[in-house]
């Protein structure tokens, strides 16, 4: 057994619509696991449109695109999670990324990875609305203004730039993905908690 | 409670990586369950080509599609069922699915899908080579050349097209998919228990 404690990388997206139950269901399922959970939000336009893709493939492939709304609302149903679909869909996740690593280096960013994807895809609001950003900030008492200024430095988006980079290196192409420390890839929200029992002991399978 | 068996109706196609655990996995499940299967081989090629894909999204897609290879082997691994990719991938499968039609009405069908899925993507053999299927159905006690004379006859070939359109016209657009009686859709091999469940209980949730 490793000495160290176990670690998942949750690498999602926040125009994701699986990376919204998965959001919701880590932080309580790595803690009785055991597992501490790095929160790394990345953008999959860029690897999207690398294999030729201008939209969602969920738009792109209208059968794929309604069993998965169905699909995602018998999950969240499950969790007692409302879905209500945004629209436009996909929404532009830009502004709530910059955000997010904002918050995840001040203390409120898995807070406010929540409160997105709740009013995202449960309350089907838009979150390319600086406003609505705002509002959802301001509920857990931070300044808005000033978090949406430093979402807008040069640090922030490089930083961001470099985990997309990152994402692409791992070979990631969705989202949710879940990486432990030995680099096995696990993508989906239905992979979270083969992700989480990896991390803990990972396991000898032959290559492929 | 309905007053009748509940039923899944389990489409797979044989040139499919994860319709090859689905395959191991359902008979048992589902008896445990107390859920009646039926087998249902169709062709995932016309409805990929309608959506203008000439070969698997896991070639089409390479992250995508070493991610599939080394998850396949995960998931086979914790059943104990030996991986290895056949060449070329994916295999044709149409001979195999006609077979399998035959099998079905005759009632060696299920044995005859699970050797083809284990020849397949067990032991990386050919599916399309009528040696090799002829050697599976002597395996059990079966004519090879009769079942194969019966497997291009003209009743079988319509069939299969018709149970084609049928998967087309229900909104399938992978393998496997187990659809229950009241018409929810459940894809991939990671959704077997979700299906079952359902089948003998039906959910209401929310229209997304």
């Amino acid at each position: 057994m490793p000495d160290v404690t176990p670690m998942v990388d949750f690498w999602f997206e926040f125009a994701s619509t699986y990376s919204y139950p998965a959001a919701m269901r880590i932080a309580p399922l790595a803690r009785a696991a055991g597992v501490t959970v790095r929160f790394r939000p990345f953008l999959l336009g860029p690897i999207f449109k690398a294999q030729g893709w201008d939209t969602s493939p969920f738009n792109l492939y209208p059968a794929k695109g309604r069993y998965m709304w169905r699909d995602l609302t018998r999950i969240c149903a499950a969790l007692d999670l409302p879905v209500r679909r945004p629209e436009p869909f996909p929404q532009m996740s830009l502004a709530a990324a910059r955000l997010a690593l904002v918050g995840l280096d001040e203390g409120w960013g898995e807070d406010f990875c929540r409160a997105v994807y709740r009013a995202e895809f449960g309350e089907g609001r838009r979150i390319d609305d600086a406003a609505v950003l705002a509002g959802l900030l301001a509920g857990f008492g931070v300044d808005a203004i000033a978090a949406q200024e430093r979402a807008q430095s040069a640090a922030i988006k490089s930083r961001l730039r470099a985990e997309c980079a990152e994402a692409q290196r791992l070979g990631l192409f969705g989202a949710p993905t879940f990486v432990t420390a030995d680099g096995e890839l696990f993508w989906g929200n239905d992979r979270l908690e083969a992700a989480l029992a990896w991390a803990k002991e990972p396991q000898v399978v032959g290559a492929a």
